[in-house]
């Protein structure tokens, strides 16, 4: 983390959103010994394009490769600079604050949210955290800087975006039943959907494609399998 | 400008919107003795929000406090780093390349559309440019950079955001014909849309209220004005 390979000033975080459990979950780590949570972020390498910085770093905490990805704000108020907080993480790491000086500079940091399949995550800490794990969005600890608004934003373009791009699908394995995705919908919107009136939605939408009933031992209840359209 | 005020490798480029002659419009800057064109843009004083920045720069270019404006993407990719570019209209402005050094480095930017009434827009050129003119979208001249890319993204912002955010709203005076709203929307989706089928849709969203008649001469077809409802 040499200065002289990144960029200055600027930052980039991300909203990394899964599915499990009935419940809408995001990445959060801890860092060493200060209380300090935070969303995985990082800096931009001089030779690197923003996004492929974005998706270095998600790399790091999910190795993941193919991630999906979606650039949604850019946050630069001038109170989100709070160098204090940046110094206690170092000195917790015992980094050289002198080396480090840097990062105690402001920085405006660009959000991506990125969707990915729970199941296939083992979340991995960075050098100045101690852990990167799932936290259910209602149940987040208090974030630094002004990383909750970060969440909060991510969260209502994730909305935004449900009907429109179709979001949703890369929260769910590749076939699924009409119930999980109807379980998708509502825990990023916040509420209940009734069930019928969802059904006919996305049958009207022709999105779906029909599978084989999915057998899990009672026989007459089985639900069809559905997948996306390519 | 000096170094110290500013943060390093982020600056911020903004599409202005106008409507006029039936035709969407963009402001354009052209730097002095170079043959380059650009978008209005600038750098983010250290003491500043980075929204505040782009106000700031709007106001200078334009004279107007109250913008219509919207953050729709930032552009970091290292193909849009040309030094050579920058060092041609320093020199040409003679400024001195070593005080402005940091304008060589690469930047990071973060792009805004802003929507403004046409008529209320005495365009200003900025200390390195000798003119701001409005062109029309259809005929914008070359521009440096990425900045082509950044006036096609603001434009496709701009038709998914149409009648999401009833962003048209920004670019007419106060009270306007349907007449003069169809060809604000023509303007922005590029394509003819039928009289009637517009004129249904737009009564149809609840959103217009309708004034007295607008009398031109021919009494006997004197359209509706109509105002956005608050």
């Amino acid at each position: 983390m040499d200065q002289k390979d990144f960029l200055t000033n600027i930052a980039f975080d991300s909203v990394v959103f899964g599915f499990s459990g009935g419940s809408l979950k995001i990445l959060i780590m801890e860092y060493h010994n200060t209380g300090f949570f935070a969303l995985p972020g990082g800096f931009v390498q001089r030779n690197e394009n923003l996004n492929d910085a974005v998706r270095r770093g998600l790399k790091e905490r999910t190795g993941l490769d193919n991630i999906y990805l979606e650039q949604f704000y850019t946050f630069g108020d001038t109170a989100r600079y709070k160098p204090e907080i940046m110094q206690t993480i170092l000195e917790s790491g015992n980094y050289s604050l002198e080396k480090y000086e840097w990062l105690l500079d402001r920085f405006i940091s660009v959000a991506y949210y990125a969707l990915i399949n729970y199941k296939e995550v083992v979340p991995q800490p960075d050098a100045l955290s101690d852990s990167c794990e799932w936290y259910d969005i209602d149940a987040l600890p208090p974030l630094i800087f002004d990383h909750a608004d970060i969440v909060a934003k991510a969260l209502q373009t994730l909305r935004d975006n449900l009907d429109r791009k179709l979001v949703g699908m890369n929260l769910l394995p590749a076939r699924f039943t009409m119930n999980d995705l109807q379980k998708v919908y509502e825990a990023i919107l916040g509420e209940k959907i009734r069930r019928t009136t969802f059904q006919r939605k996305m049958l009207s939408l022709e999105i779906l494609k029909r599978h084989e009933k999915q057998y899990l031992g009672k026989a007459h209840k089985a639900p069809y399998l559905y997948s996306f359209e390519d």
